[in-house]
């Protein structure tokens, strides 16, 4: 068994990643490329990401015998309803050698697959965006938010940013000087928290410095709300408190009150002891409290996991992820 | 003294308008031109527009009788800051025969001046945007909101459309049938209020026929939200009870607690009995009992006011404005 191999990609805005582990979890290669989200880099340019992430992961060893794979990105759907996308997508896996079958999966339940083995549960991500889901049979079913940053996301990156300006510019109205987060706002993207003579003028200053940018350029603030917050900012806390508020809503939006079953927290804001991990998970536990909590772990591993749990010379794909995916003791 | 004559100009997105009125409260002329927003339009289309309105209003009229004028459009400072705007608003001013001077306000203070004759009070303006502001010496004083739709414009018509759509939105993520509300976005947006055997199929379409046009086009949908009330939908009803309390807010961050002097309601969706003006008076009246709420009058009218109240020869402002303002007892 220990010659079957499968490989997993996680393929995001600003790097692809792929893993080759073995059926009894040993992490054999691992490669790298640049952004590869087909629906922001184009499906030949993300395929060609694929290609080189792929080239580093297989160094040294014998694609064929790779018995399955797994591609977790953003925008799955698009890209499976695009057969040119597709053929770029075939092109790249046949290049490298491989010749077995892989499967193209949202990054949702990639990260789901990361945190949890169990077939059943839900996903919650935080990162420039924010979106819920149910997992059933580890399949995506119902889904809440995941709007988009002009009529949703509620919570995330973005919503995060533009909250810290719109508090700023609220503080700014009432002539009251910025705390820690207006200045940090103001620092950021003024250059200095000098307010005008006239404190209009600088909420047109920063008005027009927000609105001259690309909009999505808002969830760049986001870590300035977090270090607010680490400062003891009531403001900034306030914000994330409300952000927590927010996607434990979003939750309560799809999963059933009574659910047992596990709630894995991803994306950038919410993997790891983040501050807006620290509100959620407590917003989270007083609606769930029989549901475990867990972190999404490594994207890679997650695709390579969920491709080696449907081969059938795989016995126990809940030793497999705890193997490839557990937190080591330390 | 009944030979003396003021003109008052409404310059807005949609038209221009221009009124001469004698001192003694008679009106002489009115005038009609295309939208003459120099911001959106450009100063030299700006000035036609004025042109032509003031040329109607002018019509049998002696221009060289005219005592003062006032302008009232949004975005006065920008103009005020840009010479070769004011140059080609000189121009159109001296081409129709007017001798006289002419001041240019925010729009802002027009509508507070169509609503009161009182020099100190607060205006609040809720139409595609929101702003609200202090007047004191019948200027503008302080300001709160008016941020724009990005970041801000609490409780205006882009925010009541994008909250439309955003509770369609979370009902079709939970997988309930659209209510009243919804079915009329879905209606509007999308053609039909079928939902796809997949809600989240109707979810994506639905965000895509947002996203593909402009962002400020969601004010459109802000009287699906006033037919939705009407029709006795509870959501409709939140939706504008949520932005009466916010545009009440937003009055608290600029207004005295204590105050006792007027507020005007002003803006397509406070002037007259509409179903948020009918929300927010009671907000305010809770907060300033002793307050006068006035809706705000004919801005051309309130601009001719301004012009008048400064003329020496006027000897009774108030009076003056009774006779122009005040809405006809029936």
């Amino acid at each position: 068994m220990s010659d079957g191999m499968v490989v997993g990609l996680d393929v995001g805005g600003t790097s692809t990643r792929a893993t080759v582990v073995s059926l009894d979890g040993v992490r054999l290669g691992t490669g790298r490329g640049g952004g590869g989200n087909p629906t922001s880099h184009g499906a030949e340019r993300a395929a060609e990401q694929l290609r080189v992430a792929l080239t580093g992961a297989l160094a040294g060893l014998d694609p064929e015998l790779v018995r399955a794979g797994t591609i977790g990105l953003a925008g799955a759907g698009r890209l499976l309803a695009d057969p040119a996308g597709r053929a770029a997508f075939d092109r790249a896996w046949h290049d490298v050698g491989l010749r077995c079958r892989y499967e193209i999966f949202g990054d949702a339940l990639v990260a789901y697959a990361s945190g949890t083995a169990e077939p059943d549960g839900t996903i919650l991500i935080a990162g420039t965006g924010a979106i819920a889901a149910e997992v059933r049979g580890m399949a995506l079913d119902r889904v809440a938010d995941g709007h988009g940053w002009l009529l949703g996301d509620a919570g995330g990156g973005f919503w995060l940013g533009r909250e810290a300006v719109r508090r700023t510019l609220a503080d700014l109205d009432r002539h009251q000087p910025p705390g820690p987060l207006g200045t940090l706002v103001l620092t950021e993207l003024l250059g200095s928290a000098e307010i005008a003579a006239r404190p209009r003028d600088t909420v047109d200053t920063l008005v027009q410095a927000v609105t001259r940018r690309p909009a999505v350029e808002l969830a760049a603030l986001a870590p300035l709300v977090i270090r607010a917050d680490r400062e003891g900012d009531p403001e900034a806390g306030a914000i994330l408190a409300e952000a927590a508020r927010l996607l434990a809503a979003n939750v309560d939006r799809i999963r059933p009150a009574d659910s047992a079953s596990p709630i894995v927290l991803g994306g950038g804001l919410l993997t790891g002891d983040t501050p807006l991990a620290d509100a959620v998970r407590p917003a989270l536990a007083a609606r769930w409290p029989a549901a475990p909590l867990h972190g999404a772990g490594d994207g890679a591993l997650g695709a390579a996991w969920l491709a080696a749990r449907t081969l059938p010379e795989l016995t126990d794909p809940a030793e497999l992820h705890r193997r490839l995916l557990s937190p080591i003791e330390s």
